[in-house]
């Protein structure tokens, strides 16, 4: 009843563009904006695989489906609708990062448009996958995507030594694609340089997707074994020098102290 | 209706340690699975500010207060409580992002705690300031928390120069407190030898967290301007290379692009 409502004065205000960020693609784990945001839009445009995973909000509302790798088409189309209604662009993960909102804010510069614009966050894939595989994160992280589609190698493999030798926690996106299938092994030869192989990695396919989840703990020294189980929709986390795993009752679960040790007794 | 049956299905299991992230700190930017979660808990712990943000979902549920510095005596209560009951260990945006994920966990580990545990993710403070920016982080990115008390600062000064030398957009946490109040002008000067004046920083303040929410988009030539501006509480992001400043109709908004100018015409 409240959604109908708020739905109505929306649609009466117009012109508003919202790039969404949907998180790790089930309705779950959407924030309460961006469900309601979704519900009340007139326009829904996203990649085909993200507005299915949206699919039991999608009633009323018109809904324009895209492709991979036909991102700067769709972001047209969006800036073009939101001159005159609601129009959300959805996104995977979080907006920010290897997100929608960069492509959207670019045409609309480019148009200098004049509509109010609201970027919604999400939760990003490899957060979601520190969850599932407990507390790899819990301090200074670097996080690098291994497409060298849009980012030539030579800044891939200087920001992955870099990270490695400041011991960040490191996360991974996009290891492999039939195009690259070698990015993810000349990834790990350069971690290797600067920490141990003792150093826990976790490998999470479809974090919080639904029922193809997936993980492996594993270490930075046995990863490769791996190799063959890693592809395009796995997020991979690998700890800094005070990771460790934990082999509970249920299963394994890697922890990155923030420190507390030093400073508590426990 | 449906909230109070799952809730006593849930109760009727009893013995569940769930550590949740509730994001930016408003109900709206929680996600669904959050706050199912928040609301079938036989007890809630966590810091008061964070209880405070999530009061109206709090009623039924033992609330249990807790106070900045004391995570480790909050830990050891949730995993004791949790050994018969539902228990929530509230954290403030993502669960392992400097959140209570991995102090549970260590505390859990410590006990051999045989209690199924599930880790919720959350948006990141420097992720609901992204969006508040626009786009700054779109490619690669390092976070850094500028506090040491739990970091040596040499590690974090490591960090800062590999991190910038790279290009990342940088996000930094806890710029400054009252004990430490010119860390945040030391992290500027290191990341000034390797990144131009001109590059774009978004300085942003209780993002999405309510009413005093605030924003300042400068560049890193002129950032020390607002330096008694920044808090602890102040998110702060810091562009690379290619990032530039739209001075859109509305507001100023920082755009990193992805890369697809190299790829496509528009």
């Amino acid at each position: 009843m409240a959604e109908s409502q708020s739905q109505s004065q929306d649609k009466a205000s117009g012109g508003k563009l919202y790039v969404v960020g949907i998180g790790p693609g089930s309705v779950e784990q959407l924030t309460l904006k961006a469900r309601e945001v979704i519900l009340n839009a007139d326009y829904v445009l996203g990649n085909s695989t993200y507005l299915d995973q949206m699919e039991s909000l999608l009633g009323t509302q018109e809904v324009i489906r895209s492709f991979m790798g036909k991102e700067v088409e769709r972001a047209r189309k969006a800036v073009e609708l939101a001159k005159n209604a609601n129009v959300v662009m959805i996104s995977g993960g979080d907006t920010n990062v290897y997100g929608m909102a960069g492509i959207v804010l670019e045409v609309a510069e480019h148009e200098n448009l004049d509509v109010d614009i609201e970027i919604l966050p999400g939760v990003t894939a490899v957060l979601a996958g520190a969850s599932l595989l407990g507390a790899p994160v819990v301090t200074d992280f670097a996080v690098i995507s291994l497409s060298d589609l849009l980012t030539p190698w030579e800044v891939i493999e200087k920001r992955l030594n870099m990270a490695a030798d400041a011991d960040f926690v490191i996360g991974l996106y996009n290891p492999k694609s039939r195009k690259r299938k070698s990015n993810f092994a000349r990834a790990i030869e350069i971690i290797r340089k600067y920490k141990a192989g003792s150093v826990p990695v976790g490998l999470v396919k479809n974090a919080m997707r639904g029922e193809e989840e997936d993980q492996i703990v594993t270490t930075l020294g046995e990863v490769m074994e791996y190799e063959d189980w890693v592809d395009m929709s796995t997020a991979i986390l690998i700890g800094n020098g005070e990771s460790r795993i934990w082999k509970s009752p249920k299963k394994d679960i890697i922890i990155t102290p923030r420190g507390y040790h030093k400073k508590y007794d426990y």
